[in-house]
């Protein structure tokens, strides 16, 4: 053990020697789950130093053996590094890191900047905001697009919403993980970009999966109308990109039994954040709402864990 | 008369001498309504020689002025031409123009080619290829995508049913009307995936209405939030080539209150089809069921004539 | 099988005797199924003596052993009844047993009245009673409202299309199976309201079921708020007589697992009836679309079998 | 005014004469629209003397032309009257009259019994409950059913939600303005209740339209098809008591171009609160949602003032 942590601050030494434009500053990063590891991993491998947590040991563990320090709470993570990305599952997990006793507010240092990438509800996330500015700090909400392969592979979309000089200040650390880092207006407006493009994502997969199942009750085949669809003006991502019917394209969920990729159980959460929305703010947004009950659906009858484009699998006809 | 008669011969032959690969043959053309016109004008600047019917005389009068021959009905186009394209509004025109008393069937000739670019239902094309089997004849559905801008340009996409030597004999004319020439399958299947496309681009289309409706009420720029998922999962067609918000593309039916191209009557008319295929063929579409009866609404409301990008506005908050 | 028909026709002197108003003619029985059997035995215990066949032979058995003759096809019963009632599945069903070489109309006796019990759609009725005329016939389409218990009971609503002369000539035989006998207008009106009421039933019972979920989601009892529902403007009978939660009411589908009553597969058959006339008629039905799907959506997981009503499971949360 | 008042308890002193059961302490009204104002009617004529309040002086008036003393505001009622009503459009109406500095809560006196009669969403009503708890006093959620009619005629329906002591303490005088006094549960179980059963009313009223329009397109006769229906399972109290069909029921709003009744933009009001909480509580509400959508687009093409039973209307095809 004592070894290993040799060779990891070594491996640190070298990253930071070979590497330029990293900070010497620690930054922090809590949430390690199948997104916030591989991402916090791009910001290591990019020579920035981390002090990381998360609630569940063999994460922290997985991070500390590529070279992260590992904190004992949020409120640790906040008294060592000035800048911090969190990356958690739903609101009430953001405001307890953030709000609860031993969270970030609890210890934060004045001027730090509080990066939060988790998918939550606008409103939290303003209020949140809010927070930050009575503790002297920044906060931004930069919700991401893209699943674990984009996080893996350092591709994924932010989608922020801050002040500007905030959203300079996070952009470097935020290219570090992704391809794209779009400024989309003040505090809350990244949640709400990110439920738009998922809403927006739900009825094209759901479009294009009832399309393609009736082009084969019609006698064509899926592969073929794809194509045209594709060139044609019914294109989408769904379509040309993530095919949900299984053989179309190579290397998408649909090809491999819909395993891995983006749940259905996650698709649900977004789609309820949407219509919450929606509700609150007089949004007529017929096929949003039914997006959202056919994913309801899905998720009550064993689609949880598949991805999202198995919707395909639930609308279809058993022979 | 006599006079413009042989003007328009000398428009032919010149049209002749320099037009490689044109057929010296007449090919007859029925139906020149917004976009019949312009294809069989296409087809005589690219040195096809037509003898044309129409049931409106001044749409027969432009096409003679490019120098088509006019007939006097669609037997007398089938006794001089031995390929006819039909490009008619719906099933019932197409049964009249090949199945009545004075029609294409009464007095075609043997070996002919028919070339049905309409947009019908699926039995009614399977029925009429079945006519022309039975009347040592040839007939394809070739529905198009691309509305009048595109028919005047050349710029249409044809989905084709029909046999294969079928599709190899009428590729090369209506390759001089579009870019795209998808061979579908067998009859019948051109009018399938054409639905299959169109229902899917209304279901794409409100939804990204929806959306960037929504956006709005939360606060989001919709060109800013266009931007963000045209580089994203939600990306689409309607989003990015036809938006629907004014302001956010030029050029576009958004950006001129809606005026010219495809109307939400015709819209109506393809959803009609396509849930009329749907339940038909025991197909599960939810969306595609609430896209129908959207536009039904639309066309109830005084939207009939507008561009089918007009959800957005029969969407939309008053203020 | 002498001895048979002896004993038989005991049965049925005997039941003369005692039965007033019955007729001596024969009367034809086509479609001896869950329902048929039940509405010919109540033809049999008032009076009517019947000749009677199913392509299923315990069925025709059943029917025997009550007192009825047994017919070798549909053309059999026309030869000895000049009235015939048809219960059968569905539409090609009905044009099998009426049109086929061995149907009705190959051997039927001028002046008969031929009364369709069958729910099928309303082009089929409508063609059936040209048919009829043809052979100098009447049709009457006669759909009935009410499951295997009311045709048992003798309780079912029948809904007739035909002319004046023809409702009043079917009445009174009908309404030994059934406690109401509504002419609904000319041939066809039968079944169109059929799948009036019948789409109506399902908009209720998917209303009923959501309300009731989302009711207890909020902390409400199901009894009681159906107790209030019954008392206020949400009332009917999905609610009041056929209550789809377990436990609310005693004696429904619902308090015996979903079992018996009307099934989800019937209840899709009748509801894309209505979805293909709605289309073909260009009615605007958002909601009969939604049922529509959402009982396509069960038959594809598991509850074809179930009651109608099992809607209520299919939208429930797991817990 | 001193005069004004002796008069008014001359009155008092009269009603007090020949009413039996009615109490001699005064009762508090705030919210004298077209509902709280016959509401309060019904009170004085059965006895009680009021302190009411409205922030619109023609409403006060009206009132106290009736007998009853005004308040200059909600303290002032507080302090007048040991039970109050509250009948206000929305949440922050309640808010307001009892959060704020002159609210209620400001001067209210221990033990007191407050009654919000408003429809309001059901988070609003718990947080009311526990405020009033903080301040020694019961509040019961006690919104109606039943429109201005029933309002002037006494023949509400109250659901009611609050702890039992309370509703044995609340039904006395609720009885007076209405016919049904439910007790639906704790806080909040009233305005739950009140929401499941509109939620249900607008589902039965979109399809009750749907179905009679269809039957049109079918060519029935809606009055008789809606006789068939209210003598079949598809009977509700939107075809057989509140039929929107003008010309089939006699003194409703669809005989009187939808003037008058349950306006559509209060059933928007209803649903949205419906949607909040079926998101919200996780519930999958397919027809709810959809339900939610057609009132919004009511709303947004001119149906707002209209009776909700004008969805009919709005469904209905051109000719």
């Amino acid at each position: 053990m004592a070894l290993g942590y040799s060779v990891h601050a070594f491996g640190r030494l070298f990253s930071r020697m070979y590497t330029s434009g990293a900070s010497s500053d620690l930054v922090g990063f809590i949430g390690l789950g199948n997104m916030g590891l591989p991402m916090a991993r791009n910001l290591m491998a990019k020579g920035h130093r981390l002090v990381v947590y998360d609630t569940v040991k063999t994460q922290v563990d997985a991070a500390v053996s590529d070279g992260a320090i590992a904190a004992t709470g949020p409120s640790e993570v906040a008294k060592q590094a000035t800048t911090i990305c969190t990356m958690l599952p739903a609101s009430q997990h953001v405001r307890d890191v953030y709000t609860s006793p031993g969270g970030i507010f609890s210890a934060v240092q004045s001027g730090s900047l509080l990066i939060d990438c988790s998918t939550i509800d606008r409103d939290s996330a303003i209020e949140m905001s809010e927070l930050a500015k009575e503790n002297n700090t920044q906060y931004i909400d930069a919700p991401v697009s893209g699943g674990v392969g984009a996080a893996t592979n350092g591709l994924l979309t932010f989608m922020l919403g801050g002040p500007d000089d905030c959203y300079e200040r996070a952009k470097p650390l935020l290219e570090k993980m992704g391809k794209n880092v779009f400024h989309c207006g003040e505090n809350g407006a990244g949640q709400a970009t990110k439920i738009c493009n998922n809403m927006l994502l739900a009825i094209e997969m759901i479009g294009t999966s009832e399309v393609l199942l009736m082009a084969q009750n019609l006698g064509l085949d899926p592969k073929l109308c794809s194509k045209v669809i594709n060139a044609s003006s019914g294109r989408s991502w769904s379509c040309d990109t993530y095919n949900p019917c299984p053989g179309v394209m190579e290397n998408v969920p649909s090809s491999r039994n819909y395993e891995g990729g983006f749940g259905t159980g996650l698709m649900r959460k977004d789609l309820t954040l949407a219509q919450a929305a929606a509700v609150g703010s007089k949004s007529v947004t017929p096929l949003g709402a039914m997006a959202l009950h056919i994913y309801n659906l899905m998720c009550q009858h064993g689609f949880e864990k598949k991805d999202f484009s198995s919707v395909y699998k639930f609308l279809e006809q058993e022979n």
